[in-house]
């Protein structure tokens, strides 16, 4: 098979949502059993994500050669909205909430293929737990990947889900190697 | 918005098989630091698996009205590889080495999104570790669903994926409500 072919479908490789949501929903469930805490299942989930964003993050540079580099959040906020987040949970996404000289603002996506189909009890939510934690901490490796340190945590409230992004600061020589402690 | 145009969409949704396989690479990199013998993990594995393949059963059913009812075990492997498992893997799967009677055969994958992107070791596997079992388990489930008990279990070799399946018995009665023991 040319390089180019693979290249191709390497690109269009795509699974049913359905199929993550439940193995991830089974994911949570057996973190639930394992820490006592769920406040310790959102940390664990976005060292998780954390650890995934850096990976897509090399993975979207190599097919998205096009995709100029960001300078300011609004730049970052496009591109996560328009391709990355499309391009990964296959859903749209958009930026609002602007404050703190445009360093925070919220991405809402229209759908979560995470909590499709099911239902996160109220009173772990009220415990801590952040189910779709591990967006925003892919969100967190993958911009950390390309040298911009941020914070983000998800809340999900009935069908939408929101991340909250502030921007910390420019990350000058270190390249981030996963998160382990 | 319309049932119709609703229906149409839940049946497309699709997301990136890249996200797939890191969010399952690091819900098996937990359990094998939760349970001290790889051979647990992949009975773990097995039982999510399980209730995933009844949940994936309905869905599948529910979208699939036109796939005519099973009776024997080729009929099966035909459904399994012809509309299962390209719907929800998004690859296509064949069936081959028939023995006892019909009553066993091996699904191939022609490609695996759960191990892509990922490298298990082999002192793992040597130790029980069946890191796709999670498939196995899915068809287990879904067939057991539809009142076909069978065993089921993944072999990884490179980069195909085999699953040998062994048909047990019809089942009367009883509708599976999940395994939790």
């Amino acid at each position: 098979m040319s390089k180019a072919i693979k290249q191709n479908l390497a690109d269009s490789k795509k699974m049913s949502a359905e199929l993550f949501c439940l193995t991830y929903g089974a994911m949570v469930t057996e973190m639930l059993k394992d820490y006592e805490d769920p406040k310790d299942v959102t940390i664990q989930l976005d060292k998780m994500g954390f650890n995934m964003g850096t990976r897509l993050a090399d993975d979207f540079l190599a097919k998205n050669a096009n995709v100029p580099r960001c300078v300011d959040t609004r730049q970052i906020a496009d591109v996560l909205c328009r391709n990355a987040i499309p391009c990964y949970l296959g859903v749209s996404a958009t930026a609002s909430s602007w404050t703190s000289g445009d360093r925070e603002f919220t991405i809402t996506l229209e759908s979560n293929p995470l909590t499709e189909l099911v239902q996160v009890p109220t009173n772990l939510v009220s415990a801590g737990l952040s189910y779709s934690q591990l967006i925003a901490g892919a969100i967190r490796g993958a911009l950390e990947a390309v040298h911009f340190k941020v914070y983000a945590s998800a809340t999900d409230s009935g069908a939408n889900t929101e991340i909250r992004i502030r921007f910390d600061q420019v990350l000058k020589d270190s390249l981030p190697a996963g998160e382990d402690d």
